[in-house]
């Protein structure tokens, strides 16, 4: 693990030191943990309390904090971002040797850049493309025609259909699968009450650069046209997009989320866990959805959106919900009631 | 790639040629983006403008339509199914060769038909069956005795486990898992204050003819029975089905649904996205379940049921909702207006 | 398959044998299904008619059950468990041969116990090890420096990360991701609108002894402290637990869950499918959700909690639902009624 000094972490973090720049850092931790080799941060003073009480050796601080502190700063305009950029200085990857391992099957005519790491028992098709400094770990299967650009993460075990782009730096958790078919069916009615025909899905998935998917995330490919994930998209794990979404960039999705097909979604949005996003719908920038919530809609305004029941105790909720059944008769007695009252009131000689 | 005439087509797909038969159609593609040398489909008068602005060299359209189009066109009875086929026809998927890949481990007595095709790293226990034509993709593992059918299209990493049964023509997508152990648990109370005990999982999964099942889907073997899904049915990703579901003929069920244990759904259903289905329930025929949906009883009657909070904007939900823990409360003050208003229109002498 | 007599299976899970001791037992099976030479249980004298047209040789029956049966019984204080224990015995799962298949890539300074069951194509990395007699089946992952413990069994295309812990009889379900990396973002503003900065996730998954997970369920790695998963938990399939969760001992979480970040859970917690609990919250001891509940508050007090809306016919729920968006209003309508009527009551001179 690399030895790096306060100062050298300011030379790559940029920010202004408070303290001894020599103060030895070989390791990253929270607050509560870090010892006095490791650096921790504070996103604000609300975390002053805890952070006079660590026993950290340094600390990344906000740089508008006045505050002294007993340990040596780094003071910086994003103490989050600073921090990440010095837990990956600190704290590099296991990552696999260059070149490709012996038990991996690779087609002749695949391109597999000499500075590319492939590990073992990958399978990479006829025809498909793996960038410089990428790397494929066990158990991956790169489909026939795939491209994996540049600088690219597959952990062990992800699927790349073919013919779909994986753009450079993208980073593709365990178990991820990248242009299963859409859910292309036509209903055929028959004699015997009738049955589905698969559509085949011939679209791509096109995921641009910079793109990070979970674990057990799957993106399907388009039916004709393609499923396309902009660059900076994130997404937690077990996340499903059907087929011809389009996910605008920067938007980031929570684990469980599905989107059903056809579904457009806008730049810089935040989709919360479990969300459920219905298909042949748009939703603009910078729309935020609440965890579980269920959009079956356009959203074109930004802001938060939320379709949730309440948490209750059930006892409770067995005696609220009941109503929920009849809230349409329940809202027609009030309106009874007021024409009640306002009759009442219009004999009212006051 | 195949090419074929307009007129070829309608040979295979039946209908009526209205226009140039010789044609040449090189690919299927969507209206909007199809060339001189593809073909797109219209399902109903809807889509004429589209339509008329396309620049397909070739439709196929309804029967039923009246309207002259200026490209060559193919009138069915069915265009989304007939264009389902055309597809297929224009766009082949890239297919294993014949045979047994040499990375792949086969188990001395399995049996693996001389036309089936197996792909890299492939693992196929003791006396497991694959029949003709099944192509199964790189890193599938058959378990011990498992069999799956003919013309059968394994993709990447599919799990069939020890026992479980596999039709013929099922399409299983990356990652899906056949016959993982059910969640099956005994209580045992203990001094410490209890634990569970496994409930080892003794059934099989068996899949009719025509199932199609999503990527990363899971489908648990039943506890003692079997947990059975119909002929034709069709999952798409990230689907559970728990131990001992029965799931009738012909019925799809869309991206991340979850079904409980021991619960049985009828022919012809669909159940949208993210639904929830309890255990030990019975759902009949024909019945449709909206996304996002918790279905907790039985439905023996066929139509469409929901369970959805509707959507608002967050500082809309934030008042609304918090009337849900008292709409008990809510209901009884009603009701004790009504009271007080027949009583005030008791005394009224009128 | 073993045959054992009655007896045979009182001597290993005591009991009181009510009958003939010497009946064949070559398997279990539901009451419906089983024959002269299999055994089944009965939970409680609810399935009494059941159990007297069931054709199984012999019963397992709570001792509590004084009606005489026509089958030979064995009497327990938990039938269910001593079910499960039969079952296990009668029914032993195929097992791997001791040792590393010849196509597994084991990484030379990797410390595999000679007792452990290795399938093929399966990949160790550096310093990985695996205890004695954990059956580690084809395809699965183990990353540098993670640890297996002893009596494990990983089913096929399991991912072990990096340095993640697993106890001893795990049962890991195939597909499952141990390690895979939080979902941790830093957001950075630029020029352009920003964009997300990965934050690296450096902490462990650590799974106690006595844990299962189902087919594709995630554990993601801490973000600086660990994952912590106690002895005895539960998971089914498809379930979604974030980075720095904890979750406490003997927890059952069933399939389709999530589970934000930094999220604490008690212990003997029954968590229903399909529920999704937000981040930064802590839920105590006892605590049980009910399927498709949203939770997003800390719950202390032990009980069952619930937030879904009843399912209804779609045409009662647009009507019902219509109201939900304005419930507030009805609300202050209500209140506005009574007191409009408090003042009729008041000018009232009775």
């Amino acid at each position: 693990m690399p030895v790096l000094t306060l100062a050298d972490l300011q030379v790559r973090l940029g920010g202004t030191l408070r303290g001894d720049g020599g103060t030895l850092i070989r390791g990253a931790a929270s607050l509560e943990r870090a010892g006095a080799d490791q650096i921790a941060f504070l996103l604000s003073a609300k975390y002053l309390a805890q952070a006079r009480a660590s026993r950290a050796g340094g600390l990344i601080i906000p740089e508008s904090l006045s505050e002294s502190l007993p340990q040596a700063c780094l003071a910086v305009a994003n103490p989050h971002a600073a921090f990440a950029r010095a837990v990956a200085l600190l704290h590099p990857e296991p990552g696999l040797p260059v070149g490709v391992h012996p038990t991996a099957a690779i087609a002749e005519d695949a391109d597999v850049h000499a500075e590319a790491r492939v590990g073992p028992h990958v399978c990479i098709g006829a025809g498909a493309r793996v960038g410089a400094r990428s790397q494929i770990h066990a158990g991956c299967v790169i489909g026939p025609g795939a491209r994996v650009g540049e600088d690219c993460l597959l952990h062990p075990r992800v699927t790349v259909q073919h013919g779909c782009v994986v753009g450079d730096r993208a980073i593709l958790h365990s178990g991820c699968v990248i242009g299963s078919d859409g859910f292309g069916l036509a209903w055929e009615p028959d004699a015997e009450g009738g049955n589905w025909l698969k559509v085949p899905q011939i679209g791509r998935v096109v995921l641009g650069n910079d793109v990070e998917l979970g674990a057990n995330t799957c993106i399907d490919r388009g039916a004709l046209d393609d499923t396309v994930i902009e660059d900076g998209v994130k997404m937690d794990n077990l996340v499903h997009i059907a087929h011809n979404c389009r996910i605008g960039r920067h938007t980031a999705i929570a684990g469980c989320v599905g989107m059903a097909g056809s579904t457009s979604i806008g730049a810089y949005c935040q989709i919360s866990g479990a969300a459920m996003i219905s298909g042949h719908i748009s939703i603009g920038d910078k729309v935020t959805i609440s965890g579980g919530s269920v959009v079956a809609k356009n959203l074109r305004s930004p802001g938060v959106y939320t379709s949730v029941m309440p948490l209750m105790p059930h006892e409770d909720w067995l005696r609220n919900a009941a109503h929920l059944r009849h809230l349409d008769a329940l809202a027609g007695r009030l309106k009874a009631l007021e024409s009640r009252i306002n009759d009442l009131h219009k004999d009212d000689p006051a």
